[in-house]
């Protein structure tokens, strides 16, 4: 079986296409990896990229990205609405398929390693990669962004895992990590009514005695007249798509509404449609690689 | 996207595994092609073999198989309980991606072709590749077998589409073509009552008012005294897995029976399983290369 991981970094420049463009090009240019997909957002001054390929193609192309985004972003002249820290903002390197979490683990390490030797850039291991564990958490890592990063490294308790405890200059510092493959996942409701999908949202929130791994809102499609409840799911694994899909339709046919349709933006993992498959057929025994286009892929 | 064409090539040896392994050799060595499965049944003494990749590689990977069988297998010394008339007796070219039934027809064509240059082996094009309707159905055109195959041949209905109408004098003739994927689909039923099972065959079938594109039969597993309802479904693009999942539920349930589980045997192509994600999900606007495995393979 073919080793597969994701590897999606956000980058703090989303206005120049050509600092994009040039950021783009290392993993382009990396035998074993294939750029999937990549966004800009003007407002947030920054840009999110996913390739997947080859655990050491993807070392490879994070850290060209990251010395690209070295020579080519300024932190100290970046406006945007979303929080950062560094040119590089954020490194997180995913399981797809034939790696565990702890392999992701250690290509975080060595991509960590890399980029204090190399590029003079602190990291910060986050999420499954974490040295401690309020540094689990992304939020707690970048509070303070780039304009305190300084001080905030000069605490003992926030030295970077490596590198010294000073941002560097221009490309301040990056948190790289390890997480689980998020799917973004949306559930339309033949309703109009906000109201109605709020409740249902509450009812299906860990917090309020719903599902864990699920984070969800709702908000009206005003061109459908439909409610959807737009969610992430942390875990589509262990908190698979169908059974999202089946409380939402319970929870909403108890206020006589029908689940209209349903979207799955950008990637998914085949292991998580797979799990679909086997809840809905009552599929038994099913591989991933009977799935020829899969059996040709994989080794 | 990917061209994607999957091959199955059927040959008259299912005892002499030195034989079936010479024959797969040609396969192993093609460049853009990959061998997926292949399995021999000593009492047919016929193996089929499967493998998948770019539509020329695919043609090369056949040619290749069909010079081996040629070189190798008699079928004046042939017996088997299977039909055959050819040392390669079928090879059948079908779509699984980015690839028209039209183009799976020019490459059996194309093969067709060398193997008559080439291999001085007549072929008799089938199904989507038939240049004749009563040459659509593989049954039609093998019947006689090799014994009868020289007879057959002088009359100029039977002419072959490539070569003179005289068979191999070793290797006979070969059923060259082009179909839709096959998927070998069973469903089991929490009953072990046999005549239950055959009624339930008989709804789901064609003739008996049921669905197109189904071969059902009913059988009794033994181990878990469950009825299990075997089918081939030959068209699972415009009959989908769902559909008649659904059908063979709401029948069953007539009867107070529920579905205990089910299972794909051997390859499925990733569109048939897209299928049942709309359906079961209500999925919209999904594309197979947002699974990253897939958005990894294709071009």
């Amino acid at each position: 079986m073919a080793k597969i991981v994701e590897c999606v970094p956000n980058i703090s420049e989303g206005r120049d296409s050509k600092v994009v463009e040039a950021c783009l090009e290392p993993i382009r240019k990396t035998a074993g990896v294939k750029l999937l997909d990549y966004s800009s957002d003007v407002d947030h001054n920054r840009s999110v990229i996913t390739f997947a390929g080859s655990p050491d193609g993807c070392v490879e192309a994070a850290f060209g990205l990251a010395q690209q985004a070295r020579e080519l972003i300024d932190l100290n002249q970046h406006q945007g609405g979303h929080p950062r820290m560094g040119a590089v903002d954020v490194i997180p390197f995913v399981p797809v398929a034939g790696v565990t979490m702890d392999d992701c683990v250690e290509l975080a390490k060595k991509l960590g390693g890399r980029m204090w030797n190399e590029l003079r850039i602190p990291v910060y291991l986050y999420e499954f990669a974490a040295s401690r564990p309020e540094r689990k958490n992304l939020a707690n890592v970048r509070k303070g962004e780039f304009e305190g990063l300084a001080e905030k490294m000069q605490d003992p308790a926030w030295a970077p895992d490596f590198g010294d405890p000073a941002p560097h200059p221009t490309a301040g510092a990056t948190a790289v990590g390890a997480r689980i493959f998020l799917v973004a996942y949306n559930i339309n409701l033949h309703t109009s009514d906000l109201k109605l999908g709020k409740k249902i949202v509450s009812c299906i929130r860990e917090v309020k005695g719903g599902l864990v791994n699920v984070k969800a809102m709702a908000l009206l499609l005003e061109d459908r007249q439909q409610v959807q409840i737009s969610m992430n799911l942390v875990n589509p694994f262990d908190t698979p798509m169908y059974r999202v899909f089946e409380l939402v339709r319970l929870e909403a046919e108890r206020f006589g509404v029908s689940i209209a349709g349903s979207e799955i933006v950008g990637l998914v993992p085949m292991e998580a449609l797979v799990k679909n498959e086997e809840y809905f057929l009552r599929l038994e025994g099913f591989k991933s690689h009977q799935v020829v286009e899969m059996g040709l892929f994989g080794e």
